[in-house]
């Protein structure tokens, strides 16, 4: 985890008595995003010969659960110079081009031969081993992608030989070096330190190692999906999870990160408009799993009806600019995708047929338990809060930038009678809260299903959905993961205390977390209303999900969505932290079982250390001109010194 | 029509201005189901010459929508004597096997020539042809089906050379007059004699044939498909119209077909207990869909909500009991199915969560435009008197024949305890009434949804179908077809007329008869409160929906089951028959275009003929003992003289 590499290594028995030691080192660059590299040393332990060594690279693999399906076609193979080799292959329906190749480096005097079968291309050699000496091979592989059906395979292939040069004298020890600098530099910026649990230091390592493989922002036409590049289920898609769970992590951590994250949407804003028409709807309609920014959903109930999939792109926006200060974003391709979203609301919403009163009908909301409900709380609250948001900033912008606006608006063509319907929506939007009890109903008619007493709430599903056909699971009050409880999380400064325990008491016993992102809200949640022991035991399994294969499906891949999870149970669940309000605010506890935790976070510019103590919170700025910061009510500046503050 | 025959004749001019003229003869025995006759009449008008002739068993069709398909695997073909040909085949899926031949009549003369090709067999020969003189090839058609895998190859050939032997020496014009007797006798004690309007009259004799053609009640492991054996839409299979629709027609003019179609729910029980099973629930839960009594249906909202049809059988049973008087099935077979379909429904209802009330919660009623609603009207008060009619017909048993009933009961190992659950879900059971409004709101939150003006309510779908998602559809008011109302058609004296009004009123106007069985009801309706001119329009639609092809889908098969909704719209509608209670009743009138019109049918054993003229109502006894008739409030005792009483 500290270096990014992966080294394994085994002694081989021949038949014969013949020992030969295997020893695999590897890594995928991080300072490269084309480059990785592979060391293997041989040495036979107790004899002479000579041994046929082949390298390849090799797309004839199959995928998929049932691996029937070869997704590639190719094009086209070849040899470099005399010590590398090139394949050239499309997946078959998005024809996304994948230029592949490696060359031996450090192994001038091997004479490689070149293999070519279908989908396939390798080298070949035989050499000659002596007892207790070591043969090395190194190997540098280089790919290059092309998913925008752009460049030539000609030009492909330029670009791969430009990039090969650089490392053609570079051998493993050298090119691992580069490695382990880079490495040392991400965990200087972000590590969290937590002293009282080896476990639990383990479990965020292995989760902030992870999404910094998956995604650190290279590329604004590329997303975070489910499970990373880890594993074929969801086949590397992209959920709402990206602006949900993943972008708070982001937004503190890499901001230019999370700006790609919103730059992705902006990119696929077209996508988003071509499926509202499809829904018979107008603005733009973002995708529940896609992976080029169409709806690649399989099941209508879910692909056609998660209709808050959009206001998430809407408060990814906001939370962005929110912590990062970037208004320029904000203002030029922000306003048009709010704007856009508004749009979709505004022709998805529907009034009531008796009273004045508006909502979304025929949903599911983030609880997909709960098929093609009407006035999902949590999905009318947003799309409420989307319409107040965008006129809002509809205005902000024509007091401060009034050309700007009115280009923008000229584009989409854009009517000024819309913001009056939008208001008069938003005015009217069914929120289902009751004074009395301070409970949000989760839709119209929640309080009235059936009930299922979950004695034992466990964090696996197994309970209900192994045992339940889905239209059983689908009539009860059973819950997958949070949903109204989810507001709080995304408003944390909105609700008071009394209404979050109300809600969580209520909702929190009825779910079984069927999704990996579950239990970090309900960590988050427990803290926040006092249970630190229910808050603990939430934060174990979202930290060491995959590592300790909870939901036995690691195999599948890792949960890489959820894994930001962990960061947020830390520093929004132990730390208290607050960023929905003008000052980033704290209020902070240590676990039982720990003696002290520290993080790292960028806020507006800032660069901050926190260190929490049982009795104490240390707040260092590491760059940056300072900023105000609330610590357990009281406001504090933030300036070159370090700050101490008893809790 | 009238002999069940069809007729086709035209000349054919070949290229030396030769000319051909060829009649084609053709019927489906009605008195025998294993035969079919064919008549080739060939006649030169210009030309001597000499003509190749073939005729064959053809199974290489390709079938469904994309005619990709060929459903058969060929077992054996062979010949027969010197004259005809077999061709043993079964389905690829069911292992259904089909045995066809067909024998040439009164061609002793004729050498035939077996050909055999892939999955057909035929016979071939050269004739010479003499100017005008006519040339007639007689062909004996004879198939056998083996559904239920119990013959063997060899037995089912055995079975049809012994039918084969009874037509050998049969030619067309013996077999036609046999023919054209029993279809004489079937109009005689069927027909409806229509006096105004030559389209009714045709239009309601077009759809009694095609019923008498797919479905006579011969066999109790066959039901009706939903477009009998005219098209590959549905694929054959069977659906709750059968119970709903076409059993008060069966049950009136033809009560043993009747018996074999509550037989054909027996005999499919065991598939009903597995599919419950299937479904987390208990007893037995008949399919929406089904070819052989297990669920068929490919898309789960309707395959697994659609509990309603379960009811549908039930009803059924108590339809045909009532009517036929036959309580020897209803006390063996009925009571069985009766007491599953209760265990059924008592576990899949469940209780609301705060009140003590019962319901059916995530299901779909008849009106399939919305998925997955809780406490539909229909489905509750269904369940509500399925377990009211089954304690009461227990109880009865009890006193009239208890150890018939202990030993059912002991087979099925019932527990006395389920009497006390059934009784409290039935009291408690969620009937949604309001006394202020005499409406029955047709599902929670129906009242609430979003209103769609269908300005034109139009008797096609194609205003929303078309234009709209479905899961647009699906959030809208908009009704597929009667739902509340179609409880006042089963229970037409359990309402009071204002009651059925308002309903009507409210309903209506909702409704864009996405089924073709949606008109009839509405007729039956409109003209019990009095709105005779609507319930003519409706009628229109119903008696004459495929000759004119209002759908314009004819091409894919004629509407089987909603053809008995032209008999239903005369005999229940305009004539205002109840049978819901101990005595039958009328409640006659002419619609407006029509002078008169009468009809045929059964009731308790006893042959009855009605005629409807503007002012009287003639009641003439065919055959039995008589029995009391209800006519416009007044009861009369129809005895072996004619009644006609002044209306």
């Amino acid at each position: 985890l500290k270096k990014g590499t992966l080294k394994r290594e085994y002694v081989r028995y021949g038949k014969k008595g013949k020992k030969l030691k295997l020893v695999f080192e590897r890594f995928i660059s991080i300072f490269d995003k084309h480059l990785a590299c592979v060391r293997l040393t041989l040495k036979p332990i107790n004899f002479n010969g000579q041994i046929n060594v082949e390298f390849g690279l090799d797309n004839t693999l199959f995928h998929g659960e049932q691996k029937k399906d070869n997704h590639w076609n190719c094009i086209e193979t070849g040899k470099i110079k005399n010590n590398g080799v090139y394949l050239l292959t499309e997946t078959k329906n998005t024809k996304f081009r994948v230029l592949s190749s490696f060359i031996m480096a450090n192994t001038e005097d091997t004479k490689w031969r070149p293999i070519k079968r279908e989908k396939y291309a390798g080298l070949y050699t035989t050499v000659k081993l002596k007892k207790n000496i070591s043969i090395v091979f190194e190997r540098n592989i280089l790919n290059i992608t092309e998913k925008r059906h752009k460049a030539s395979n000609g030009n492909l292939k330029k670009r791969l030989f430009n990039i090969i040069d650089k490392y053609k004298f570079s051998g493993y020890a050298e090119l691992l070096k580069k490695q382990e600098k880079k490495w040392a530099e991400f965990w200087q910026t972000r590590d969290i330190v937590i002293d009282g649990s080896d476990e639990s230091q383990q479990g965020i390592r292995f989760c902030m190692f992870h999404l910094n493989q998956t995604y650190r922002g290279l590329d604004p036409h590329l997303n975070i999906g489910a499970k990373g590049l880890t594993g074929e289920v969801y086949n590397g898609s992209t959920f709402w999870d990206t602006e949900t769970y993943c972008l708070p992590y982001y937004v503190m951590t890499n901001p230019k990160a999370a700006r790609n994250l919103i730059l992705y949407r902006y990119k696929t804003l077209d996508q988003a408009r071509k499926r509202a028409v499809q829904l018979n709807c107008r603005g733009a309609c973002y995708p529940m799993i896609t992976l080029n920014g169409e709806e690649s959903c399989g099941v209508w109930e879910y692909g056609n009806l998660e209709v808050h999939v959009s206001a998430a792109v809407a408060y990814a926006i906001w939370h962005y600019v929110m912590v990062s200060g970037d208004k320029k974003l904000f203002y030029q391709q922000g306003i048009e995708v709010l704007i856009e979203i508004s749009r979709y609301y505004a022709s998805r919403a529907a009034k009531n047929k008796r009273k004045d009163e508006y909502g979304l009908y025929g949903v599911v909301g983030p609880d997909e338990y709960h098929m093609m409900v009407h006035n999902n709380c949590y999905t009318n609250y947003l799309a409420k809060w989307v319409f107040e948001y965008t006129i809002r900033t509809i205005k902000d912008m024509g007091e401060k930038i009034p050309e700007k606006l009115e280009k923008i608006l000229k584009k989409i063509r854009f009517k000024k009678s819309e913001i009056k319907k939008w208001k008069n929506i938003a005015l009217k939007m069914k929120i289902p809260y009751d004074k009395e009890t301070k409970l949000f109903e989760q839709h119209d008619g929640y309080y009235d299903l059936p009930s299922v007493d979950l004695q034992k709430p466990s964090f696996n599903e197994t309970l209900i959905y192994k045992k339940w056909p889905f239209d059983k699971i689908f009539r009860y009050d059973v819950i997958k993961q949070p949903d109204v409880l989810l507001l709080f999380f995304l408003f944390r400064n909105q609700f008071n205390l009394e209404t979050k325990k109300a809600n969580f008491n209520y909702y929190e016993p009825k779910t079984v977390h069927g999704s990996s992102l579950s239990p970090t809200i309900h960590s988050i949640l427990a803290g926040e209303i006092g249970l630190h022991k229910k808050a603990y035991e939430y934060y174990k399994y979202a930290s060491r999900l995959d590592l300790d294969d909870y939901n036995k499906n690691t195999d599948e891949g890792l949960h890489i969505t959820s894994m930001s999870g962990s960061w947020l149970n830390i520093v929004y669940g132990f730390a208290g932290m607050k960023v929905d309000a003008d000052i980033l605010s704290f209020d902070p506890i240590v676990p039982e079982k720990w003696r002290f935790y520290s993080f790292l976070l960028t806020y507006r510019g800032n660069e901050l250390k926190f260190s929490v103590y049982k009795k104490k919170f240390k707040i260092e700025l590491l760059s940056g001109t300072g900023c105000k910061i609330r610590v357990k009510g009281k406001t504090y500046q933030v300036k070159k010194n370090d700050r101490e503050i008893k809790i």
